[in-house]
């Protein structure tokens, strides 16, 4: 099967690239790049050379001469291409965010500025978060566009999914408080991106206003069967891969307690590993999802390079917030791997095909 | 003046020893080791060499030659030389936790994992957050022992405490989520400080047992007048120094919202300026405390290696959360800077008299 | 096929361990361990949960129930292991010091300290440098020991190696110029390795007697057939991995010239681009050597995570020196990569079986 | 007195800000940007925000205001305000290239690609290494035009000069590998301080075509009283400040030798000691150049926000070649603090006015 890469020479597309060159079931990319076009993926990305050799095309040979087609593209710009796919057949996967919110448009469009370019494509799409919509991709066949999550609402969306299916959430707004690595600003140099100002150093940045907020809220209210109050704030940290979430969420059962004397009691350790015990058993049969032992705590270096996200559970000492840490590689679970994730569960590979890569701590 | 440094050859330790080196009123300095007891300040901190040069002597030496005594140990072991202070009448600062707590010893034993040694050394004890406590750490005059805060409660506490007096704060649980530089953990190895295990990685730690929320608590609920419930998760930041705390604070006026479609509207701009004033208004008169415009967002590398605290005022997209980011060099503000600065409350110097390091951006 | 692992919680041990488990011609691990012996892999390295599980054993137990034995132990103390191996016919592969310097036990008990164990031994090792050695080590058969190289002799050597064998080099000092990340100073803690010592600097060690010198100046020795004088210089870069070595070759037909006036001129141009031809020759059929086009200059980010040896030519603007860029993983093809390459050469196996991965820019 | 910098938003412009800022004999700032005419410094750097407040005029106002001119701007485009202030008997310290070559406009020319506008102006110009030219830097006066050194310059010619003037230079070429921190490449994006792409990794650049080249050469001809062969390779450390220089200078009298057995004898450590003690008695008035004592080896983290050169004197194992490492902060003894260290010669105060930090080891 050959796989098709529009915007390949973005770091999501690079990444693309480089692990699906590994898929046992794609012998053959397609690329596509604006800014290269005519040019090879392997001048771009010199970590390429004699591994991956290709010519960068136009996008609409992309999408006659592959199979299936990824898009790695800036938001608002890809729904042509979208249709192009529908028309042949083929499978889209999205990496933007045109295809996250369905038929809301009107949510799409308050956040990023713009409206649907043709609206009747989501007849055709299925948001891509395989633990949630698992059955949802795989009934569409190969006539689908897959709205490939967030790097933020994947980290978020996983930590919290038992809690809220289960009914533990309580009425106080869940806070998804999260830090990325630099290379989640993409390969455009910004100010905030410049080695000297993002160096040893944290950040925090569209504080209360980020457009993954509304992607997670959709998350939350789809999987809770109703709204969830929601605050999500990002930050950048000194590091080139890796998304942490600490994911607070107020308990439905907490009783109203006083500041604690103590440090944590027998009764919290008990009801930690009772939402342990709920989420382990809740995740058991995913591949990609490892919920760590109880004591244990997610880290973005346990994750590196793979495509796993790494739960971990915490209650705070009076026992009325439920804490969930969320690790995945952004570039992974994140968006790339993902992505092939639900390329496999579409074309009805192994869900793991070329996603096997054991994290690396360094 | 002579100042006397206990624990000097610890990150702390050596802090206080480069700033007090560069203070107008400090015209010597006395320091101790146990560990390299015999042994000269500036071969243990090369860094040093033709700028200190000093002999690492017993504490006994340096309480009776110094004029004021600054103690950098481990928890539960300084209190004989507090004592020893006392009955010279030489202010003792300590930055241990030791006298953080005041009366309250079931706290401190609860999370210390010891008793006082010497209870009634509390009638001279001050908590040493000037912003908080100014006059009370100015009247003890020099027999005093000034329990110098902790470094997150530190973010925490200047980032709370104007909603906190000002009455805005719902019954809800604050939230500090905070990260921090790798000095943080000191100079002692850990694994969790081996540059290959802590480099290009978040890492939460302690998640809802860490021994700074009883102490930022206690300062919250003396703030307010009331306890106010509190969830406090720190984690490892690759950089290192600084804290970055953001701290989520319910507002008492919120009025219950659904899921936010629409980005933040003028309503909320209108509110975050109002909150912002009043923060703006209450810190006005502190030579440490910076309030920065609306829009702008703190971050540690706008205070690197200075004594500030910078603050910035956010609010979530449906104006029920009143978001606030605080950023802190941990070891200056969160250690051995505000040690100084209470040295000069204690000693009558000008309060930033040797702390007028502008930050380095790098 | 089953590969054992004596020392298999070190970095290097656990890297073996990483990339074993996805070889295609193995299908089990046996591990040893001191430290950790009757606990599991996955949990001093909790990145391999839920893809790697393994009890922690005896060394002895591992000989015994492998097929291949690697060590990666720390100097002087294998050469047991490598005898019961010797003995059983099962191939033996060494990651310290032990078995690189054949016959001459002088060198290497005047630079490690001590004198070998079983000096007989020597008659089944080889120095494991493939693209030195590759028909030495297949012709060992499977009674073998390999003296896996050193990181930075491997750097250094296929940097020099084209230009030894050609004959270009003059009569003054090669110098090598290195830098390591962190991770080659393994898994112990050390001051060096400290986060906050080595993060944001570069630090020099071992200036003019690291170990490593007398290796690679037997390496040089040998491949020259006359002895060349070296000079070596390791540093410590604030990285996880990679080592990058400057190497600068007096040329031998290098003409008296007075300090340039101009810029690289066509003659200069014109002598690089033969002495890159010649190198891209001599390499043209090595899996593991990227001779990069003229005008790229290797780095450490061009190789991570994979088993590659990155080389890129330059020469002063005399046309005298011959400065070659040698960049490879220090943990794979300086440390486990090599070890694996050497495995596959000796059980005849793809030579980069289990060591396809593409290399990561980040 | 007031002092002026003519491009103050750079980096190095906003480090002479934040150096003047806290400096005994300047009372006053005047600033000029083109990018940001009509802004604020605290503004373009937030860093600055209540400690620094200036706005950002035209290069002419800041002629006219200030009692002595700092340029930080690109090579070539700066000596029109040379002129003016030459004119008026003010000091001019050029950041840039335009004044380090002096009456040899060839070399300039061959290098920077563009010839001199005023060439008459070198009478009046003057090398700014004040440990090579500290009483010709004196003799000016104040109509002086300083060029102050580049970062490796100043960190390779301080390094070598003790060598070079008491004559125990060899023939072979003296090789200057060096590392610099990001912040040597300035404020303008480029895709090597991409975070992502620099982070985590070294890589060398301008491989032996680097312009500091022919200033260096310049330097040790000067010194010396002879042409001394030179290469210079210059690399990208991931981290913010520093400069690390090893150099290797072959001595005079070396033997010939064959490649060592042993580790470095007695001989070789006498010898050691005895260049040691030259170069410590050659800087022992210096204010800024730091000796360490044998055995310490020079590190960028020792140095870190000071003034300060440190230099370390090795041998190789054979005695032939002198390995020295020198360390500077490329922003302040490789820029901002040596033009504040000429401004303090020139105008008659200490020189270390304003120059008093204590290096920060983090």
């Amino acid at each position: 099967m050959k796989a098709g890469i529009i915007g390949a020479t973005g770091y999501a597309g690079a990444e693309l690239v480089r692990l699906l060159s590994g898929h046992p079931n794609v012998d053959g990319l397609e690329l596509s790049s604006v800014s290269y076009e005519g040019g090879r993926i392997e001048d771009v990305y010199p970590n390429f050379f004699k591994k991956v050799s290709a010519e960068l095309k136009k996008a609409d040979v992309v999408i006659e001469t592959a199979d299936v087609v990824f898009a790695s593209l800036p938001h608002g710009i890809g729904e042509g291409f979208a249709k192009a796919c529908i028309e042949r057949g083929k499978p889209f996967i999205d990496l933007s965010a045109d295809f996250r919110f369905g038929s809301d448009e009107a949510a799409f469009s308050a956040w990023y500025g713009k409206g649907y370019q043709y609206p009747d494509l989501r007849e055709y799409s299925v948001y891509g978060l395989p633990e949630l919509n698992r059955q949802a991709i795989k009934a569409k066949n190969k006539r689908v566009i897959v709205g490939n999550p967030g790097c933020y609402p994947t980290a978020a969306t996983l930590g919290a999914m038992p809690a809220l299916i289960k009914g533990l959430v309580g009425t106080s707004a869940i806070i998804v408080d999260a830090a990325s690595g630099i290379t989640g600003g993409g390969r455009e140099f910004a100010r905030s991106y410049h080695f000297p100002e993002c160096a040893d150093a944290m950040s925090p940045y569209k504080v209360g206003c980020h457009r993954h907020m509304p992607e997670i809220a959709r998350n939350f209210a789809v999987i809770a069967g109703r709204a969830i109050p929601l605050v999500f704030t990002p930050h950048l940290a000194p590091m080139n891969r890796g998304i942490l979430a600490t994911i607070y969420i107020p308990l439905a059962d907490a009783q109203p307690v006083s500041v604690p004397l103590h440090p944590p009691s027998k009764e919290i350790a008990a009801k930690t590993a009772e939402i342990h015990a709920l989420y382990a058993e809740f995740y058991k049969n995913e591949p990609f999802i490892r919920v760590l032992s109880l004591g244990s705590v997610a880290a973005t270096n346990r994750v590196r390079q793979s495509n796993f996200c790494d739960l971990s559970v915490h209650l705070d000492q009076t026992g009325s917030m439920l804490i969930v840490i969320s690790a995945i590689d952004n570039m992974v679970k994140g968006a790339a791997g993902q992505a092939i994730q639900n390329m496999n569960i579409v074309c009805g590979f192994a869900e793991d095909a070329g996603l096997s890569t054991i994290p690396a701590l360094f």
